[in-house]
């Protein structure tokens, strides 16, 4: 059913409105040379679709569809609402944001509405509605796109319309002030809220400290749920809209892998199928991009996901974009089909001549001929796709082992004033993803709140720097390992409560009984230094870096312990717990890669989870159609030759079916 | 007296309304256990205190007071108002500064009043005056603590109605446009005022190059001092409504060290006590923080000051808070009362579970145990301070030398644009303060327009960086050398009048004639460089940084000079001049510290003021309770041992009572 | 005729009206005692000249007139327009210019009129019209001098205002929206404009991004046209009043070299001469000195133009400001004639004792003496001046090489959001200017859209990262090359149309056929990385920087290619095509030092243009007086002793007549 038209979907944004109609067939007639079968449209054509307030025009797009449907084209349709027309900005100046400075934006840019102003709502709305009620029986039609890159490039709202709403919604949340001044711990630095009308957002000459930290970290963290919702309404506003028109088709919007302002565990549960957009930068490890496409399909429940944007070349917006090199982009698309996705899409199918993303890759460049290193490269993966590609949708991705990652603690670590600024949420649970990742050991990304059952599918849960605890989290988890889970988290858990306010009683609070150890004391360390750790099992010493928890073993058992000459030297830094049947494991202190493999590769032994392991930057995942059936790739993702079991030249790629327990 | 209870003060920061009642007499125990016998109480509750314009409610603090007073606690109470209630706020937005960019702040933070704000003024003497007809009968009560920091974290006010009354105040003090166009060298730029109403704060947007230069500085300088004044007057103002229900207790508010925006000599003198929060950072030198206390003494007329506030374990503002090592607060607790600290205090006694402060250290942590080391340490010295605590209050530091430090030239030397921005005015004074520090020479900080009879108090008078020499000054200084005086001062020195217009004539103006030399050319030496002094007393050549001064002997001899191949390689560094009965040095460039040793320690050996060398971080003090009867302070400042004619351990202080003369 | 009273200009700014008018005869004493014989005044008096809206007050400006007439000097006498009176911006808030973050500017600082302030316009002219009308027949009046380094520290202006006469000159530009929308392509992102009045500036809150780039690239190309026009317009609307009095005195403005904001080029078209101000910094080079002359020369139409300021010791506005070295004035101010300046002209005569440039560097210092190593330099100028200067003003500098200087190219290079932010337009321009500065060929700027005529006049063009090319340029540049002119271009060349769009077809766009490359990629380098590239001719391989075209050749041979590991390993990286007559050039990425040398010096020493090759810092020019007849100047810009045929002291300047064909 994903496989649509029977063809593996490979495609990308296309936006013909940019140019003459005259080079559209030529268009057509490169892509389909290119194996491409999918065009994404209409991604921001709001102002020629509708010149006023009163009038509608469709013909522009009345003929691109019926040109791409004329040509057997898979269609994605999108809603064109992430950027407004001028006109609307100027009847309805409030329809834009206004940033935590207080500066109202004006025309111009993208992603800049108000996710609470009605005027948005009505019009989008009415807008995708117009949409799915004239081309929801166009043949082709796969997906609706409905917006694009919510929150992209853009940050909160802070206007006073979004200041009113958020008080109505804290009075929802918490009916009476005696429980917000209680959840807010407001009686600090006199911030008593003795009257609704009181509370302001937590603007930067505000209460804000910049826009990611506040004095009351409660009332950030609620802005944030509260501003998470107002753009989820969004889309819902616009989803619902298209369903009164259209009952099948799936709808999505693409989303952006570990984007920090929007919990996209809620989003997924919103969306028929999940999409993102895959741009990994100069720096980006493809540990992390793999990590990043387990987190995407994770939000989407674990089915296959679409990858809705990637270039065929280099980027435009990095401030230095070195070009793809020969391979990568393929290494790249298969990287993202081997963990779930059942599309390869890229932005852009043909290159625009003007707006600041000119020079971003495209498949047909600015040279518009099929001459180029990339298209034949685009072709080159596309007959492979047209080949394979069938056989490989709808398939699985099975995991024995979860990470959860909790958008809330991502608020809550980075919004702490204090010990260190030296956090960064992804990049903690990049630290404990990787050595699964380095022994190709597959990864699902769970959400905190998992319930007890969800848990027991995995034979081990990792929570990083899992600050926030919210009520059940606590409980769940010892439960979890009782019944013989294995459980790994370590510094900065365990610390907040919901409201961001810290658990009494000793770090790390709820998680405290199951892994067995009281953290007295957590030492900052200064960027660049690091602490020696010394395991248990021998080895050379391993490094601690940006933070090291003093602790005390109170059931626990040492693994390892740290040395130099600090006054802590010869304490715990690691340890386990038996607790139950199971154990719970405590990382004192962030890990280099060593000393990671040395918590994890153990604890994965002992579970017998099969391991291979590959050096940074080669891969093996595998998807499963059905029992013992499955495709295995095999990734080179490096630009070196790699001389394994196997010799795969830089950016190889093999992809071949498997059966197998 | 100041030995209040006859105990020495040793307590801290508690804010018990943060928390369920039920904790309260649980925290008493375990203070008590700890040898604190202080709470600093009431900080930050005037949104409790006050709900509403037309109510009071003191019911919280009550139990506080009776719980303090029942377990005979030192108490002192603060007026709350330095953070505003939401309410106030939403009545009277302009209660709320401005910033230099033009933007009111709203409801949040602390420390955001506007200092002119007639409703504040009303308000908070009025609440200051409540709590004084209230409280002031209260047994243990010890000091009134007004506001909290004041400008702390702030910046001035740039608000229309500042605005407005720095107009007035200019009128005061020019009485016509031709004084203040002649003061302000307003024809530069076309600047010339014709209209009082044209006068406009240095905002960033106007006449400020940031907000901390401007194209007139004397602007600039004025209003600093205009607002230097305003934030004083509110000081006073709440000090005042205190004094009409309580005539006796001593009224301070909380400095904090060098500290730009507020002239604290001028605070000083309205203070009956002074206390400040010391809060080094990790790389602050312990001769800083030695010169930092040596300051607020100073400010305070010499008497003993309080330590109103430091942490008893890591901060949580800094980018990375490494937790405090063993023995370190109490070696930094045994130098604040070396150099002249009346007590030991603590923000905070109770670790806070909201607010950005939440991981700040605490007596009391987070897990609310006495099981904590930093616990133990702060029992450990407790017990110290209750044994021998008593026998240092009240008792003197002496000084034969003294620096002056002046806020106008802070204000100005770092106002200036050009000839470098390589300045910090107080890593200036440090330059000059830590040769002596290095010998263990007691130092006072006194006011550049100090009396004859002031300097003459002193063998040695130090001027650095002193750019800016009011009426009178440079005569003072003639006179003081004239009568035997020994003065040094240097670069950057004599350079502007009280307007901060160039003294024409030639450098260092006013001190030319008592130096003996004119300084023709300031040369700017790149971040990184420097250049070489030889001084003629031989050794190695040392380094001069920032600036270098070319300079002729008038009636001066050289003692250094600069090698090296720039084109004044050959001429004199640093000059001394015989005036009269004394002598005055010129430091013609920012020297190392050897560098500064050489100029500094010979004259020291002249005057025969007893030197001790120790190494970097290793301090010697002593305060005089009496004719040949002081107590010595033996200090390692460092993690690292200390083996002289002494063994010191890391962190280890020797407290012993001597007698000498 | 230039030369003014038969004496080469020497002199600069003198702002008697900020000091005591019993001063001013000794300035002009000790100034006549240094040869000076010019004064620039009344640059910034307007508060003083009209001290209401309704009075006028020449009364100090006479007097300074009649001093400077009766001692025989040379008068440039400025309009005083370029910085407001404080009365004028409280009646007229809106005089002042709007940031482009939305802030209206208020009274304080320079340059920060709105250009397209009605106001300003006719008060300026106004002022301008009656100081002609008083001074016109001034003896010794040689220049007048419009307002001051307009645009200078300032910004565009983003009022209400502008952005409604930008609507209008828009309407006036395109016609009708059609044109516009396409123009300015903006079906990106739903931009498409309905309503003029949906015309929004670029500012940083609506589409800029920052204020150098914008989504909609011709939006932000087209307001800088505007204000361009905008400030010309107020210089021009100066220039006509002044000369409804004055026939004849030529009338100026004082230029900034490479300054980004305005496009000179349009600017020297009004100007009568050409002036401009010469600030190197600690770490400019000397030839990029020396291209600033060859550009001011340029705007002016080649004439000889005024230097009308440099300093004659340190600046005071630069980070760190180290005073000028002995010789190092002199030299600068030989380079400056060297390159065609008939005046010598410091900012300042006199060190003011106010205002923030108070630090920076005069002929008479704060100490006003004659004492000062900086007057005696200046006199001994001076005296050197008053012996050689007459022969030498008037006389040409003569160019048989040509580079392209195009600030729209400036605006849209630096615009450009990819592939890389490397580039500053200037230093590119640079990279091709040092061979032919290092080989001491003269050299013209020319604009891009030169007719073809203009460019027969050169042996070569060179047209560095002309990444716009307008209309019939790609033509003209075809059919120079094809009558047998040389051109080199390369890398970021040929990009865009004059709407700053993508020219579709490959690049180098119109520049493609002529070069006969086409360029397939453009890889962005990160910084601090290179590029090998290997010159067909031998030698050490260069390096490539920043960006790495992937070429092939068309008709084009390869004169080098890069090396290393990349993938275009092999490729071609330099280029030379015959076409007709002549060859173009491309080269591919941006050379360093002697890759620059290895493509320049070739077509040199092909073209015959003789070559002396001297080090960095060395420099040999030549003024003609005629046919045949030369003066020579050989100048050692450096503070190191140079030693070839002839041998240099540091800064040593030696200059010859010379019978030469």
């Amino acid at each position: 059913m994903l496989t649509s038209h029977g063809r593996f979907i490979f495609g990308g944004d296309w936006n013909p409105e940019q140019w003459d109609e005259s080079v559209w067939e030529r268009d057509i007639d490169m892509l389909k040379d290119a194996h491409i079968n999918e065009a994404t449209i209409n991604v921001f054509s709001w102002a020629q679709l509708q010149p006023s307030l009163e009038r509608y025009d469709f013909s522009v797009l009345d003929r691109i569809v019926s040109l791409l449907v004329s040509n057997d084209f898979n269609i994605i349709l999108a809603t064109s609402t992430a950027a407004l027309p001028g006109w609307l900005v100027r009847e309805y100046p409030d329809v834009l944001r206004m940033d935590a400075d207080g500066v109202r934006h004006v025309f111009g840019g993208r992603h800049n509405f108000c996710p609470n102003s009605v005027v948005f709502r009505r019009l989008s709305s009415k807008l995708a509605g117009a949409l799915a009620q004239r081309y929801s029986d166009v043949a082709g039609l796969r997906y609706w796109h409905v917006g694009n890159e919510y929150g992209g490039g853009g940050g909160m709202c802070y206007c006073p319309r979004c200041a009113e709403r958020f008080r109505t919604w804290l009075r929802g949340k918490y009916g009476d002030l005696d429980s917000l001044n209680r959840a807010w711990c407001t009686h600090v630095w006199s911030h008593t809220i003795v009257d609704w009308a009181d509370i302001v957002p937590p603007v930067t000459f505000g209460d804000g400290i910049g826009v990611e930290k506040a004095v009351i970290s409660g009332l950030l963290l609620d802005y944030r749920r509260f501003q998470n919702q107002a753009q989820l309404d969004c889309f819902i506003n616009e989803r619902d809209a298209i369903r009164r028109f259209d009952r099948q088709t799936p709808i999505t919007t693409n989303l952006m892998g570990t984007f920090k302002d929007l919990d996209y565990f809620s989003w997924g549960k919103q969306m028929d199928v999940v999409s993102w957009d895959n741009y990994p930068g100069m720096d980006t490890e493809p540990s992390y991009t793999a990590m990043c496409h387990d987190l995407m399909r994770s939000v989407g429940g674990g089915k296959p996901f679409l990858l809705m944007e990637q270039t065929p070349n280099q980027q435009n917006w990095f401030p230095y974009c070195a070009v793809k090199k020969p391979g990568e982009v393929r290494a790249l698309s298969w990287q993202a089909v081997a963990h779930g996705a059942d599309s390869v899409q890229f932005f852009q199918l043909r290159q625009s001549l003007g707006g600041c993303e000119r020079f971003h890759g495209a498949v047909i460049g600015h040279d518009g001929t099929e001459k180029t290193r990339v298209f034949a490269e685009t072709r080159r993966l596309g007959a492979e796709l047209a080949d394979i590609g069938a056989g490989i949708s709808g398939s699985a991705v099975v995991s024995r082992v979860a990470i959860m990652f909790d958008w809330d603690s991502y608020w809550s670590l980075e919004g702490c004033v204090g010990p260190t600024q030296g956090f960064s949420y992804p990049r903690e649970i990049h630290r404990f993803y990787k050595p699964l990742h380095a022994m190709n050991v597959s990864v699902d990304m769970i959400e905190s709140t998992a319930s007890l059952e969800t848990m027991m599918k995995y034979s081990l849960v990792i929570a990083p720097t899992l600050i926030m605890v919210k009520a059940g989290v606590g409980e769940r988890i010892g439960e979890y390992v009782s019944r013989g889970g294995r459980f790994v988290t370590g510094y900065m858990s365990g610390i907040h409560d919901e409201n961001d306010l810290v658990i009494p009683g000793g770090y790390p609070g709820p998680l405290r009984e199951v892994c067995g150890v009281w953290v007295e004391e957590m030492d900052a360390l200064a960027p660049g230094t690091t602490v020696p750790v010394v395991f248990e099992s021998g080895g050379k010493p391993r490094g601690g870096r940006i933070i090291a928890d003093v602790m005390h073993l109170e059931t626990a058992e040492s693994l390892a312990a740290y040395a130099g000459d600090s006054f802590y030297s010869g304490t715990p830094a690691v340890s386990v717990n038996r607790h139950g049947d199971g154990f719970a494991y405590y990382v004192g202190t962030a890990l280099d890669e060593s000393g990671m493999n040395d918590v994890i590769v153990p604890i994965l032994k002992d579970l017998g989870i099969p391991m291979i392991h590959t050096p940074e930057g080669v891969e093996v995942c595998r998807r499963w159609r059905g029992e013992g059936d499955c495709v295995e790739f095999l990734m080179n993702m490096t630009d070196r030759e790699y001389a394994g079991d196997v010799r795969l030249a830089p950016y190889e790629v093999r992809v071949s079916p498997r059966r197998e327990k």
